[in-house]
């Protein structure tokens, strides 16, 4: 046993001093807590070559959870692959737009009864454009999380909504971790066939 | 850099090394993915010294992602620390009922608006003696977690609802991170301070 330990350690210490040898940080591991007090979030949602000046608002700019879930969603470079209950908060959706926009490809799984609530972002998505697709079932596709470039996941308890953001006890991981990554996009990839518009039946 | 990098993977070695030397088995790192199908827990379930013979129901007795979920928490000895929105399920009431016989020292903080439901397992708790709090709040008290000895976090965004178990696409990780562990624990004391009934208002 002790063989077999001190060999994974030597492989993870040859891991580790490539990575730090190489400059690379270390990965992310980060728990957000909710609720996050009502901030301006302008700064981070500004679009490329936009020609508003800073905003006017009177919300504070701070560092708080909702600015740091959206500079990780944000980060994204080559892919996003969402899976959301209920999707309604503006600048969530705001910044899954502009990543649609900087050619980040994106995909949505989302739940039937509650995309078509009020305020909801899912309309927007598809008319820019972003393919969506949502279950038939009776029971919810109640998952809320993301996952960036394949490289960082991000879930927790915290449907994409104001009320949940600004007023519930919530939490979100954010994690690049390889083994909960590939868990999470095979979960997303089986339900993004399963609810393959072509499998659609209707009454 | 790269000196950084072997101190600390030197230090994770001997960790490593000496987990293995005293045949501590890897830390859990478990996703469960719901629905689970509707399958029979009472061999998990069974009180210690009852007289019931083996159950008689139809039910297949399978390994299945509630019966992986329930084993977790009955593995808990001294303390289980539960944050969870919506409590109804009859099986996982009966395994915290279980806990808190056999001495294990359990803490429920639930929402208000949700405790009072119809299958609701908070009354069967707090008959039982277990201290229940819960918010006074406009936002609900959204999080789904539970700490098991202070060494085990399962959190993600099943309620614990028969309906969400069996209906429901949803996620529950089960991992054993000192770091994540000590987040939640704090949120959790936390949360149980802000629910202290000596803190309540009247109207």
């Amino acid at each position: 046993r002790l063989g077999a330990g001190l060999a994974l350690a030597l492989a993870s210490g040859l891991a580790l001093a490539l990575a730090a040898r190489r400059g690379r940080p270390r990965p992310v591991r980060e728990v957000l807590f909710f609720p996050s007090a009502p901030s301006c979030t302008e700064e981070l949602l500004a679009e490329p070559g936009g020609v508003r000046g800073p905003c006017s608002c009177p919300l504070p700019r701070r560092d708080c959870s909702l600015s740091r879930l959206l500079r990780r969603l944000l980060s994204a470079r080559s892919s996003l692959e969402l899976c959301v209950f209920a999707f309604s908060s503006p600048q969530l959706g705001r910044a899954v737009l502009l990543l649609h926009r900087r050619g980040v490809r994106v995909r949505v799984v989302t739940d039937a009864q509650y995309m078509a609530l009020h305020g909801s972002q899912i309309g927007r998505l598809r008319l820019a454009g972003i393919p969506v697709r949502h279950d038939q079932e009776r029971g919810f596709m109640h998952h809320k999380f993301a996952i960036v470039d394949r490289r960082m996941l991000i879930t927790g308890s915290l449907n994409w909504t104001t009320e949940a953001i600004q007023s519930n006890r919530e939490n979100v991981m954010v994690v690049e971790d390889e083994e909960y990554v590939k868990l999470f996009l095979e979960e997303f990839e089986k339900i993004w066939e399963e609810y393959n518009p072509s499998n659609y039946t209707f009454f």
